[in-house]
């Protein structure tokens, strides 16, 4: 049954694929954009053979999307060990990474989704299942962060500073994308330094993060990215303090 | 033709009463969970009669959101004089008292729109002018804070610093919705200071920004928010200093 040049999948194996071939068109092109017959022929199989596996695109689209989350998601999981700042920036890499591999299809997703993009047919199940996946995603990197911070029981300060910064990433990455005029690495480490920052605002103002930094700063290096930016802040701020005088 | 207790009122007046009646409906509830029949009872008219100035639900939805968009963006208006944290921190506090008075309006909008709530009806293209009217809203907001900074054409770090932190403040301001348990006052000068933090994490990378950001401290007076923040930042951060050595 089988030609000698395509070997014949499992199930699961072809769903995967599927799945991959998917997610890689939509990415780049809004859902409505792309067709079945379009993946079907990226995948190298018949329409009706897309269709024995996934009812729609409607729900290939789920399953790619659901791909996605999970892969971002475990991008955020990194070693419980050396200074929090390296380990934030090496996150913040792979998190751009992603938004680099999957730039159009992010930046629809984020921005109210594809199914309210013009003349599609998204239904509104999808836009709830997807605002669902974002939540879960967002969770998984609030979740992360304050592993890694020590804390299990994080004061409502905390929980803000860590829960905005984790949307002000997503949006950086979104206004980054719109024409990428900031170089990548810049963005990285800017993330890494905007973490801190928000920290330090909360910590001005209350004695528990003001402990909570001083413990972080504690074991940073000398040559991490947060000592970096105290450093480079003193340089700025002496000067921006002269000036008031 | 008047009863003498409610006196007639014209068209348009009348459509701003139904628009401002269901405002404050639909600023408590997801509109799926407001009828008619209720906006009707609430405006003190007959069903049919709201028939006759909205063709239905959708409709008066939209042209409320048309209105809290157009609320909202006139609180960004501020005169351009006084120190610019002063200015900051009065938008800062108009603007939480808007999000107060449409808590769980726009709790719902701004996460993924009513649209995607269970069991309702919205249509997509609701969907979308709801995207485009935040979108307007944001773009507001921008435009007032590069006018505030007498910036006409922002380099590409200024636009992040100020782009991203509006969504800073959206997402502060739904974090705190959720139970609010921070102090407003507290989280009004907070989102002044996240935007100094932004900017003088921008300005420690690029001579550009850290021109501005001296521009601006320059301005400032010994108790405006700015120079308040700065105070309390040096004297946490030799504490954290003498901790690394």
């Amino acid at each position: 049954m089988t030609t000698g040049v395509r070997r014949r999948m499992g199930v699961e194996e072809r769903r995967q694929q599927l799945i991959g071939v998917a997610l890689e068109l939509f990415s780049h092109r809004s859902p409505d954009d792309v067709s079945i017959d379009e993946i079907a022929a990226a995948a190298g199989i018949s329409r009706p053979l897309v269709y024995h596996y996934f009812p729609g695109k409607l729900s290939l689209y789920e399953a790619a999307l659901r791909r996605a989350a999970d892969d971002l998601a475990e991008r955020f999981v990194e070693p419980r060990e050396g200074p929090l700042g390296a380990r934030l920036l090496r996150v913040m890499g792979r998190f751009l990474d992603f938004v680099d591999e999957h730039g159009p299809g992010f930046s629809a997703l984020m921005r109210g989704g594809p199914a309210v993009s013009a003349g599609g047919a998204l239904a509104r199940e999808t836009a709830s299942a997807t605002n669902a996946l974002i939540d879960s995603v967002r969770q998984a990197a609030y979740d992360q962060i304050l592993a890694h911070l020590g804390v299990t029981d994080p004061p409502a300060r905390l929980e803000l500073v860590v829960r905005s910064w984790i949307s002000l990433a997503e949006s950086t990455a979104l206004i980054w994308l719109d024409g990428r005029r900031i170089p990548r690495a810049e963005l990285e480490l800017q993330l890494v330094h905007d973490f801190a920052a928000l920290a330090a605002v909360s910590a001005a103002y209350d004695e528990e993060m003001a402990a909570l930094l001083r413990g972080i700063l504690v074991t940073e290096p000398a040559d991490g990215p947060f000592t970096e930016l105290l450093d480079r802040l003193f340089a700025l701020v002496p000067q921006a303090s002269a000036d008031l005088r």
